[in-house]
C-alpha cells in the first residue's frame, strides 16, 4: 500500500462514521444496516455488552427507538489501516435528543452524553464496511 | 475523476466549512463571503427562510452582528462529489457564544444550539466555493 | 509540493491533533510526549502564559494531573502547509471532565469549556510532529 492507498482508506472509514450518525439522526435504518457487513455487530453505548449481530437484528433494534430529535456528533476518529481490506477504528460520539413532536425547531434537548466507538471496517465488494461497531459511554452532563 | 480526485475535491470542500466557522468566530467578515461565488446564496441557521444573495449584502448582514465570542463547531461533515465542478455537502454545526466585553476569558456562554447546514459548492478560478449555504436549527439547551 | 502531497500533509497534522486529544483522554503520557520534537512547547489553554517546553517537562506535568475521566473533543482544525517539512494548525478543543473514582460509566461531567490550539508542526524522521502547541480558552458553561 502506498501513502495514499492508506489516506483514501482512512477517509473512507471516517466517512462510514460520519454515515452512521447522520443517518441513524435521519431514522433512516435501512441505510444504516447497508453501512454493515451482513452479518456485522453492533453494541450501543449506552448498552455496550449487548451485542446486536446482523443487519437483520440491527433493524428490528432501530425500530424499536421512539420517535426523537437526535444529533449525533462524531469527532477524534483516527483509523489504523491493517491491510489493504481490514482496518480498525476509534471515534468519540456527542448524542443529544428530545421527544420528537413534530413541532417547530429547534426542540430543547434533553442529557448530554459522550461516549466512544471502537470499529473494525473490511472492504467489501460494495466498498468499505462495518464488520464490528462497538460503544460505550463516559459522561454524561 | 479518479478516486485520488475525488477525495481531494471532499476535502476542499470540508475545508470551506471549517474556515467559514473560523472566520465567523474572528470576525473576519471579508474572508468569509469571499468563501462564496460572487451571487452565493446564504440562509441563516437561526432565519432559514431568509435568503442572502450576493457577497455584498452577506456582508451587511454580518455587520449587523452584535459584538460576541462565538464559537461554530463543525461536525460530521459529508460531500458529495456530483461533478469535476460541483458538490453538495451536509454537516452539523453547534453555536455557542457570550456578549464580547473585552474581559477576560473563558466567558461565561449563553444556551448551546445545534444545527446544520446543506451546501453547494462549485469550482471557481479561484477554486471551490460554497454556491448555496441552507442553514437550518434542530436542538437547543 | 503536488497538490496530494499538500493533502498527505494537512491528514497527518490532523491526525496528530486528535492522537493528541484521544492520548491524553487515556493518560497515556510517553506516548503524547512522543508526539511533540525533544523541544516541543506546550502551552495548556487553561494556563496559556506558562510554557512547558521539552519531552521531559510535558511528562511531569502530565504527571501531576489528578485522575479524572476526562474527554477533549477536536474540531475545526485547518492546517496551513509552509513547505514540505513545516506546517502551521489551527483547530478548537472542547473538554469536559469528571473525577475518577473507578465507578461506572457515564459519569457526570462538571463543567464545558471551550478551547483553541494554534500549532506548529515539523517533519522529523518520525514522521509530523508538533514542535509548538499553545492554547488559550475561550468559552465555559
Amino acid at each position: 500500500m502506498t501513502p495514499q492507498d492508506i489516506l483514501a482508506i482512512e477517509h473512507a472509514c471516517e466517512k462510514l462514521c460520519r454515515q452512521f450518525a447522520n443517518l441513524s439522526d435521519e431514522s433512516a435504518y435501512p441505510e444504516i444496516c447497508a453501512l454493515f457487513t451482513p452479518d456485522g455487530i453492533y453494541c450501543r453505548p449506552s448498552v455496550p455488552d449487548t451485542e446486536i449481530r446482523g443487519r437483520e437484528a440491527l433493524h428490528e433494534a432501530f425500530l424499536k427507538r421512539p420517535p426523537l430529535v437526535i444529533r449525533h456528533i462524531v469527532s477524534n476518529c483516527v483509523i489504523d489501516v491493517v491491510s489493504a481490506t481490514e482496518a480498525s477504528g476509534f471515534s468519540y460520539i456527542q448524542y443529544l435528543a428530545a421527544p420528537d413532536k413534530g413541532s417547530d425547531r429547534p426542540v430543547e434537548a434533553g442529557p448530554f452524553h459522550i461516549g466512544e466507538f471502537r470499529d473494525r471496517f473490511v472492504l467489501t465488494e460494495a466498498g468499505w464496511r462495518f464488520s464490528e461497531r462497538r460503544g460505550q459511554l463516559a459522561l454524561t452532563r
